[in-house]
């Protein structure tokens, strides 16, 4: 029975959708299925435009929308995450798929696939090693300006969709706008401004006045998140209509493939391929799996359920390895999708199974319809998108609150944009961890003294405080170690150099949980100069960690007849006139 | 009249050496003069030595000795440290010099004078930047892994030069016994047993045996510390005597360039070999730096003096681009060689000076009788002088205070040994930061309850304390960052997570000195998240720096209804009964 119930447990902890539907009744049914419906209107339009934008064929992004987001559904921690291609990850195969070195091996559909191949194994590889914690490195900061970097770089590859032109080519001059203006085709820009114009109002104007009207709200989230559905159907019916693919040459998504993913293990074959991709494919994972987690916090937090960090491991780690199988592309969760899912209702990850059957029906009857999608089109349903993850103002709130961290934003956000995706964040990174290590060796220490009246001991120079000539009285605040002991001992030599008077120090380590072995050595010797002098140092508030490795050494041996006090007003009772 | 008194104090601190001569008197004139006599005696074999070590002709080592040592004496804030030529950096020097890419340029004469150079200028530049605490990433640990990983190499390096072999290669089944046995030259072993003899007899036990028969001290420190000359001048008759290099073509010395070295700039020339040597150069410098204050301090501790880090980077620089300007090698300071200007009575930078009047002397009038040294009695004096630097047995010790520093030992230890000199260094490095970094995002954090009938409060898990349920105190021991937010927020949700009672939670920040900003942003979201369970956020003991930051934004709008407390007797009193 025992055992029962334990392997009962342990299918609930890997599959979680196995708990929420433990009491899942009619109400969060029917919030599923409309929330599917919803969904699934978005995926389509996205699953295309992302492989576009991925520079892949279509029906990789679609792919990449079934099972993926089937097996996220069984596996994933979140409850509306919504699994499927994304457009930072699909920026940044594009990126990886134009190394030389990398075209140099096969089509892009194949290398595609293997960099969500291998971006599975690496997440796969994190979990077991439970290393989700290595992503606690991608700073906020970092992230955000990475972010914005990425989507600026969206935003310019989808222009020339939208205008109709092969490539701008812009030289300093401005000589671009003559020999641009030339290449634009008006058919397409035309296209692309009526898309954008749709877009633009079934955001808030409509909302605005749907709501006025007392539409009910339900309705109204119906309405505004088929947007990109309506613009694709708008379009491909002004396309066909006018012939304008074969007239005017509007550029257009072109023959997808019909029917379902075939499974295939074909691409497990080149290992100088899989070694080439191996760099670019771990960025992908990382960022991946941290945007993922982010919005599925973001959703679980407003309905007070939690994500579990290696569970999502597992689960997006999966559903790339499914993705590869099923010839699609990398996948994560999407911002803008889930925010729709779970704004149309969704309860369970049962809206997503409902999402993805419907996009199965869609991949294997309506294919021929997608053929005359024109790709600015999808540019605008891309452009509208991304826009609002471009938060250059959040860089002036961060710099104001944090020189450091706003530094590590803007230098995050060049580097994407200047030296490219991949060496931006790894700048981003050193440099976050350059500047921790900096302010962790200027360690905040306070020469303290009593308030009156009072056992409490407070920085002399912000509090009025009792201080005696014999004794000098330092609280340390941080853990000390080989980053930050020359300043602390410089400190201590500062502070006691011109007071003839001084007999005892008192080191206050509140705040210390930890002394390394450097720190430890030199406390020592700090002890035997101090002791030179005939000044004694003492020991106050040490922590119960910090206590227990000392007594492992002789360190008491060598403080005598410095003390340890538990409190800092005993250190000072028993010192002060001494 | 201000300005003059400002001229002073600025020639003051440019020269420390001026202020130490302040007060001058013939007792310290006494002590200088010995020890500078001892130095010298000290000083001709160890910079022959050192120079064989590095693979380069005895000048090298012996013009070092000179103009870098008086430089130092001019400019250096220590009054005993002895510059010139040392093991751990002519290993260095020795690994730099037989890389490809460096042999391809020009002889390793050369190339040793450009090491010096850039190691020079280097350390000048770091002055400039006042970066002498980039050091302190080299921790303790970090540090003797590598002199004890040099030391053996070094060790490694002279058998051959004690066994009169000219290289011993091993294979796997010992049969280099074999062949090493048959190319021993028994000479040159017999003159290498003879000088470790003289070498270990004059250490401890004749020390020993002089004490007993009350010898005074000063007169045995003349004679102990004598005992590499007296090698050489033994050995040296010896192979004159019986023509053992010509008979039984013992290795000698050789040909000695004779006087003063010439000043030369031809060295500035080629851009290319520069670069080749700069990554080498850096690695000399820094650890030349570290090496140096580090045995600075100890002797400026014993006699209560301060050793200025950034004057060390400023004389040691000069002191290395001295030497490149002189045909020296690349300088630092000598553990044994100020352990005997220290103990033989140096007072004062003096005592250097006499050393340097001392060895010019003998470069310009005794290099013919250098010639004969054989260079078995110098292996043997530099197998004497780094055998100490072997601590292995630190390892153990480390290892118990603190795994991680134990770990950082071991790896630059075997990593010296394995991968080389600078990797070894590089890698411990690392493996540092990435151990400091681990543990930072494993911050102490404690549930506190009161000790009954006091203002104290303590970790529930350490103490007898009192604690209420409707209240979660939780005391944070770091500084809040991205690199340990979330398992900070972990901590938080694993606390409150069954308490049906909690109302409030009270983050008690009394070791927090700073919130980064994914910190703070993570923070804002736990406030909402909190919120949405009815249960308030509070803050108790928030320092100055942290409150001024967090005034600066709308954090304090956010937690309202919850409380920024002075005091956490105060967040209790309050709150415990609401």
């Amino acid at each position: 029975m025992a055992s029962a119930q334990n392997n009962k447990m342990q299918l609930n902890h890997l599959f979680p959708i196995i708990s929420c539907l433990r009491n899942y009744n009619k109400q969060d049914l029917n919030g599923d299925i409309f929330a599917g419906i919803i969904t699934a209107i978005l995926l389509i339009p996205q699953g295309i435009a992302y492989a576009m934008l991925a520079g892949l064929p279509a029906q990789v992004g679609l792919y990449a929308s079934i099972f993926p987001a089937a097996i996220y559904a069984l596996l994933g921690s979140s409850r509306t995450l919504s699994v499927g291609p994304v457009s930072i990850a699909a920026i940044m195969i594009a990126s990886a798929l134009s190394a030389p070195e990398v075209i140099a091996f096969g089509s892009p559909v194949e290398n595609a696939i293997i960099l969500a191949a291998e971006g599975g194994l690496i997440l796969l590889l994190m979990a077991l090693l439970r290393m989700g914690g290595l992503v606690n490195f991608i700073s906020h900061p970092v992230l955000t300006g990475f972010t914005s970097g990425a989507a600026i770089l969206i935003i310019l590859s989808q222009i020339s969709h939208l205008f109709g032109v092969a490539q701008i080519q812009c030289t300093i001059d401005f000589a671009c706008y003559n020999n641009a203006f030339q290449l634009i085709n008006t058919y397409t820009l035309g296209l692309g401004f009526i898309s954008l114009f749709i877009l633009i109002f079934f955001g808030s104007p409509l909302t605005t006045l749907l709501k006025y009207l007392k539409v009910k709200q339900t309705l109204i989230t119906a309405i505004s998140k088929s947007a990109p559905l309506l613009v694709i159907i708008v379009s491909t019916a002004l396309v066909t209509m006018y012939q304008l693919s074969e007239l005017q040459s509007v550029a257009i998504v072109g023959a997808i493939q019909s029917g379902l993913p075939d499974i295939s293990f074909s691409f497990i074959s080149n290992f100088e391929q899989w070694k080439a991709l191996l760099p670019s494919a771990s960025f992908i994972a990382i960022i991946a799996y941290v945007e993922s987690v982010a919005i599925a916090k973001v959703t679980a937090n407003l309905r007070n359920q939690t994500i579990n960090p290696n569970q999502e491991l597992v689960a997006l780690g999966t559903a790339n390895l499914a993705s590869a199988f099923s010839g699609g592309m990398s996948v994560a969760g999407g911002f803008s999708r889930t925010m729709v899912n779970y704004s149309a209702g969704a309860r369970t990850q049962i809206s997503m199974l409902i999402a993805v059957a419907l996009l199965c029906i869609a991949v294997s009857f309506f294919t021929d319809q997608f053929t005359l999608i024109p790709k600015a089109a999808l540019a605008a349903v891309i452009l509208v998108a991304i826009t609002p993850l471009i938060k250059l103002k959040g860089i002036i709130t961060t710099w104001k609150y944090d020189k450091a961290d706003g530094m590590a934003e803007v230098v995050t956000l060049i580097g994407v944009l200047v030296l490219g995706i991949e060496e931006g964040i790894a700048f981003g990174v050193l440099i976050t961890i350059l500047c921790y290590l900096r302010r962790t060796s200027h360690p905040h220490i306070a020469v303290v003294g009593r308030i009156r009246h009072s056992e409490h001991f407070r920085n002399i120079k912000r509090h009025q405080v009792e201080t005696w000539n014999n004794l000098l009285l330092i609280r340390i605040d941080e853990n000390i170690s080989f980053a930050n002991i020359s300043y602390i001992l410089n400190f201590i030599e500062e502070e006691s150099f011109n007071n003839t008077e001084l007999k005892h120090v008192v080191l206050i380590f509140s705040s210390v949980s930890h002394i390394d072995r450097t720190a430890f050595e030199a406390l020592e010797n700090l002890i035997h100069s101090l002791k030179s002098k005939s000044i004694s140092l003492n020991l106050a508030e040490v922590k119960g960690p910090v206590m227990d490795k000392l007594q492992q050494t002789d360190f008491f041996k060598h403080l005598t007849p410095g003390k340890v006090f538990f409190q800092t007003i005993e250190a000072v009772e028993q010192l002060k006139n001494k």
